[in-house]
């Protein structure tokens, strides 16, 4: 069995941090991404708390953020640790496969044998120890041959995420806690959410993986064998002075694929996919009823207010109020409400109705709307 | 039998125009008053409205607007016809007592024998024609020495106006409808609402009050002698180089009290008081419910809006949004919704909390936010 401490040199941080989040309209903007809002309160970005949750793990010189053109000055603004040779710059979105893909490819090039764990940038976890704790495991499996994730124990019967049916004890040494992934499965509707719960069995699919970098290019190849192609050509070129030329050339033939229908599934079915339950605590804040879950810890009645100046009265209203102004917000016998302020753009929904606000981001674009966009 | 057009000859309108309007916040404003906004989508402000509506009865050189100095300039340029000698300011607020008393000493002095109406600067009535029939019959009714109210006969239970409970008729020449005014009666609630509605007997007290101007005061005298002696030394010094000096010094220990106190209540008891229902359409605007109700035509599923220059997208709610910026407002499922969105404050509330919106400036007053009042 090999030392986890051991494992762990070889290991790797990836944060892909793309994504608008349009359901998080109008705070998230495309000039201004869902990772570089503190939606938690914790007073800094969610990017930089995704860095500050993998740093103790990897150390600041090996975590690698991919990201596109238009977001590096941000990124470079949160992250002073990053490192040049650890940015990778999309010139245009080409979904997951080919962002952590390049990443992959890059660094086994780099680094042969590496181990890569991949984490979005603008999820919130609760216990970084805890998760830390999860990752370990997980490395220690990625290093045995295995591509793995980390699956969350649902606390509730959630419609908003995607589940991972979990199987058999995995005989991993150093990941006691590792399971076989039976399959995975889309967003349920409430029954089969309250089914999946109390079956026990059922875990929440949080996109992290974790896997040899050379094994995860293998599994691509084996289910996009041109995309494997490219991305290849595109390492050896990345640390040469032809990047820019390959880069122009390759990377906007690359297929749209998520990582999740390129390698997981795929492998899950041939039983080689481990899962490590993660019990941290865990939240993709995919719209504003969940940031105001988070802010309000589970209160239902309460009125959560996000946004550093954020001037509200209200009265016996429950929601949530985010203001990125200083003008005065009276809430009056208001339920469940969202309430988003920004300078150019107000929302106004219920919490029921939140993860429809991407519909609104539709329409603006259709309208030709952009300005807000 | 007078002539009804000799009588309309000595006919004088008076407008108070006070009143900030604080269930309509953030739109109203101390400085921008409910009587400066454009509520009904008219094209020009409740004021103007006003306006016009007497002027084919009192003619331009007519109509006497008591109003505060603060709002003298916007008053001016609202009604550049209004002369100024008619224009009476209020050094600070005392009431409609005081501000309708001084009117009528101002013009009995000038012109004894006068008949004021005086209506209020902020409502909104649909039909001109129907209005200026009803105030002629009252002029009317006046002349013969009555106290005259217009009632409005109620289309719905409302609860948010006090109502005026008729008697029989007044046998007055000239003033057919006319009926004799049993008693004034609070604002009911909603079971008392639908028995005034179903009994027949039961108008809207919309506040009109027409009546020589003499007989006015002597009223105003028998309730409230203070008052009047007041009222008359104000007057006498009014087109004097006294003015300034006599105002500084009668006008703020003159008592606060609403002429439906001190005038109609006691002269109803003494079945003094003559009532002419009206039946021209006719709504306070009191509150953003009522905006909405007049912008939608009374379609309980529409959303009006309100606002030149507002931008809004809206799925399938319901409500009224009046914005005065050109900030995009989304509304997303929200119904019977209440946004009112101005640079410096934003409301949400709902159609049946719309009442309550005075408690909002209420706790601005006291929590200090004056800024945005």
């Amino acid at each position: 069995m090999p030392h986890p401490t051991d494992v762990l040199d070889r290991f790797y941080s990836v944060i892909p941090a793309g994504g608008i989040g349009s359901r998080l309209w109008p705070l998230s903007r495309a000039d201004a991404p869902k990772f570089l809002h503190d939606l938690t309160g914790s007073g800094q970005t969610l990017l930089r708390d995704t860095w500050d949750r993998l740093a103790p793990l990897s150390g600041d010189q090996r975590i690698m953020v991919v990201t596109g053109r238009a977001h590096r000055a941000a990124v470079e603004t949160q992250l002073p640790e990053l490192a040049d040779h650890n940015v990778v710059l999309e010139s245009e979105p080409r979904e997951s496969t080919a962002a952590i893909g390049l990443a992959a490819a890059i660094l086994n090039k780099r680094e042969p044998g590496v181990i890569i764990g991949s984490f979005a940038a603008d999820h919130v976890i609760q216990s970084a120890p805890l998760f830390r704790h999860a990752v370990r495991e997980a490395v220690v499996a990625a290093d045995a041959g295995y591509i793995v994730t980390i699956g969350i124990r649902p606390t509730e019967p959630a419609i908003g995420f995607g589940y991972i049916k979990c199987g058999s004890a995995l005989p991993i040494d150093g990941a006691r806690d590792a399971l076989a992934v039976t399959s995975f499965v889309e967003k349920p509707n409430l029954a089969t959410a309250k089914r999946y719960l109390s079956n026990g069995h059922y875990l929440w699919n949080a996109g992290m993986f974790i896997a040899r970098a050379d094994r995860l290019l293998e599994e691509i190849g084996a289910s996009e064998p041109e995309m494997l192609a490219g991305l290849l050509e595109l390492a050896e070129a990345w640390d040469t002075p032809a990047r820019g030329a390959v880069v122009d050339q390759v990377w906007p033939k690359l297929k749209k694929i998520a990582i999740d229908y390129s390698v997981a599934e795929p492998v899950a079915a041939r039983g080689q996919l481990a899962v490590i339950p993660g019990e941290f605590g865990w939240d993709d804040v995919g719209d504003f009823a969940s940031v105001a879950k988070l802010h309000s810890g589970g209160r239902k009645r309460d009125l959560a207010i996000v946004g550093e100046n954020a001037r509200v009265l209200a009265d016996s209203s429950s929601g949530i109020v985010v203001s990125s102004t200083q003008r005065m917000i009276a809430l009056v016998g208001v339920e469940n409400i969202v309430v988003v302020d920004t300078p150019d753009a107000l929302l106004v929904t219920t919490s029921a109705n939140a993860q429809k606000v991407k519909s609104v981001v539709d329409a603006l674009k259709l309208s030709g709307s952009s300005d807000v966009l």
